[in-house]
């Protein structure tokens, strides 16, 4: 049976403890992760303000998909009370994350140093978007600026237009996932004996010049910067989006000479395949104008749907762009129920993307909604030991909330 | 001491073997991530041809970008010899990932379930396309086509403009990513025994799409798409590309109230400040145009590389936007040494990016250059136990290569 019917089991985190000390994208997608996998996630956040993302518009989606999992509990870190409660939950923790500015962990005695001697075996995973001792470490680090800095921006638009920034996060996601990633490997290590703690840092910036990656190999191998596409593959054709009969868009992938064989059958013009214009990938690429003519053409009798099924009916690579709505009605991801929603007490539903990997013996969950600032605050400082005289007063001091 | 600045020590993946099946990015990025980390990685690739990237221009730059650390086998695995090599390599795996079509590794006789029968422990990673048992299970996906499917597309351009490609390849990034997470989690279950083996299927559509986090929270939020944004981010202002004195483009971030402040301090336009045109984000979106024409009049005396100078003085979110090419003289990345070269006999060197991940006791390595088709054919099969006779006419057959 194939991973993706099975139901879930057991999850791989469910041991681990995340204290979570991170807010809007790059942090808290990586503790999410960890709390999908089973760990229990303890969000610490501001009180009176929370996560920077709560107040970001639309309120609470914008916050809602990304901190599912998690128990919140709001602290006055600027406080020595509220850090004496962030160093109780860090001293029985696996693993520490947070995305402070250079100093300020430090200065809530919450630096790495400040939580080994505490807690020697912690895995403490700094995500900063410019290297500490960097000549960037006090430029606050932006997905515009990271993309731009790192080449991102001007490989991005049109041919002979300026570049542009790619609307998916790509400088958030890369420090996110590389979060995860190192984390995981640490507590592996770790659990080998391998090392007793670890103190982790990932930088927006290097991760997102890593995910260069063969863009990178283009410039390494001609000295030339990796051009902006636009809606055309530089060096592959047919291959970009192409207008049919209803003026919907579509995109041919057609990224072999098989495939562009196939294409001239499932279009029904067996004659370009023999064109000599378009014999091989260098001569399509010469007369790609003729070429986008001759497939436009082809393409006028049918809408981009009806296209799209003979397309795949052929096995050529094809399908609609889809927008962040229409997205969650293709067929495809309907049936992998990649959109879900979480209900919550007294609170609207919040809307969700599943996990996107499946295990076969190994799973992940959606449990806990995301939460409202604090709510979880009394439940967490119950389980480390405060009494409710102290809860009491803490909250009554503005320490918690 | 911080990471940064520590020599690399402990290899969190030093005992894992990995049997590599992929080709082009996804697949190959993963791999190499974990012979980064210390893992053996046996990248079995077909006699004669070889990883499809071998061929893909400039050559072999493109390849040898994500192919370091890794050693090369070359194997007819249409025949039953060379399935009988792959079989018994994987048979004292730790981890086999491929990223073959739907049913090809099947009938190599190197499905999950042929692999599990000779090892149950192995951990196996399908990176698919677009997943098993689904719509679009036969449709070959290229990174375009996870672009345009997933709304990342829609997302990046004008916004008078269509969509277009972002050049960063984010269908194979987020597979890449994932199966490298999915995996490292699994090792960590397998060591603490929750787990006996695993299979693991990795979607690059399903990838993708949960990478739309927030911009999926915009439109569970408003029910509208998210919008391309060009040069200028669609919530905050001033933050997009502006034109210095010389001409060069910097990007400007100005994300809070107290950036635009400094900002308006750093150019020496305090006024802009008290412009009651500009008093709030609402304003300086509405009247974005004064904006950005009253701040590239203040940009007028310098040139870009002065102005960023200025603007981080005034811890102001700024930089250039660097191509593919530039980056690589960013002082930053100059400091942080993330072009590397690793040297190999006979052949000339092969550029890198390095990992992006400071690890304080942990490490990652540069061992093994990028290698030859079949470059370490000989080696793994005598470890592997097969004779000089045995390989001789494994060659002459052309099982091996």
């Amino acid at each position: 049976m194939h991973p993706a019917e099975l139901d879930s089991g057991v999850l791989p985190l469910e041991d681990v403890t995340v204290i979570d000390l991170t807010q809007v994208l790059a942090g808290p997608f990586a503790s999410m992760t960890f709390g999908d996998m089973g760990a229990e996630v303890i969000k610490i956040e501001a009180v009176g303000r929370g996560d920077r993302s709560r107040n970001i518009q639309p309120a609470p989606a914008y916050f809602d998909v990304v901190n599912r999992n998690k128990q919140s509990i709001a602290l006055d870190l600027k406080s020595e009370e509220g850090q004496a409660v962030a160093r109780r939950l860090a001293s029985e923790a696996d693993v520490f994350i947070e995305s402070t500015k250079a100093g300020r962990a430090e200065s809530y005695n919450l630096g790495y140093e400040d939580i080994r001697e505490l807690n020697p075996e912690i895995i403490y995973c700094s995500v900063t978007g410019f290297g500490r001792n960097s000549p960037y470490e006090d430029v606050p680090a932006w997905d515009m600026l990271i993309q731009a800095m790192s080449g991102i921006m001007s490989m991005t638009g049109e041919p002979d237009g300026p570049p542009v920034w790619s609307g998916l996060p790509s400088g958030d996601l890369g420090a996110a996932m590389y979060a995860t990633q190192s984390v995981l490997a640490a507590l592996y290590a770790r659990e080998q004996g391998l090392i007793e703690g670890e103190w982790i840092e990932v930088p927006m910036f290097d991760a997102a010049i890593s995910w260069l990656t063969l863009r990178a190999g283009h410039s390494f191998g001609t000295g030339e910067p990796f051009p902006r596409a636009g809606t055309r593959h530089p060096s592959m054709a047919p291959f970009g989006s192409f207008e049919c009969g209803d003026g919907g868009l579509l995109i041919i992938a057609t990224g072999t000479d098989s495939l562009w064989s196939d294409l001239c059958d499932a279009i029904e013009r067996p004659e370009l395949y023999d064109d000599e214009r378009f014999s091989t990938v260098a001569d399509r690429l010469e007369n790609r104008e003729a070429l986008v003519a001759a497939i436009e053409s082809a393409l006028e009798p049918r809408d981009a749907d009806a296209w799209i099924e003979r397309l795949h009916a052929y096995s050529v690579p094809a399908g609609p762009i889809h927008d962040t709505c229409s997205v969650w009605d293709d067929e495809y991801v309907q049936q992998r129920q990649l959109r879900q929603r979480m209900e919550r007490d007294g609170r609207e539903d919040a809307d969700m993307i599943d996990h996107p990997v499946h295990f076969s013996n190994l799973g992940t969950r959606l449990e806990i909604a995301p939460q409202e600032l604090g709510e979880s605050t009394d439940d967490i400082l119950e389980r480390y030991g405060y009494t409710q005289a102290e809860i009491g007063r803490l909250r009554e001091q503005n320490v918690v909330e």
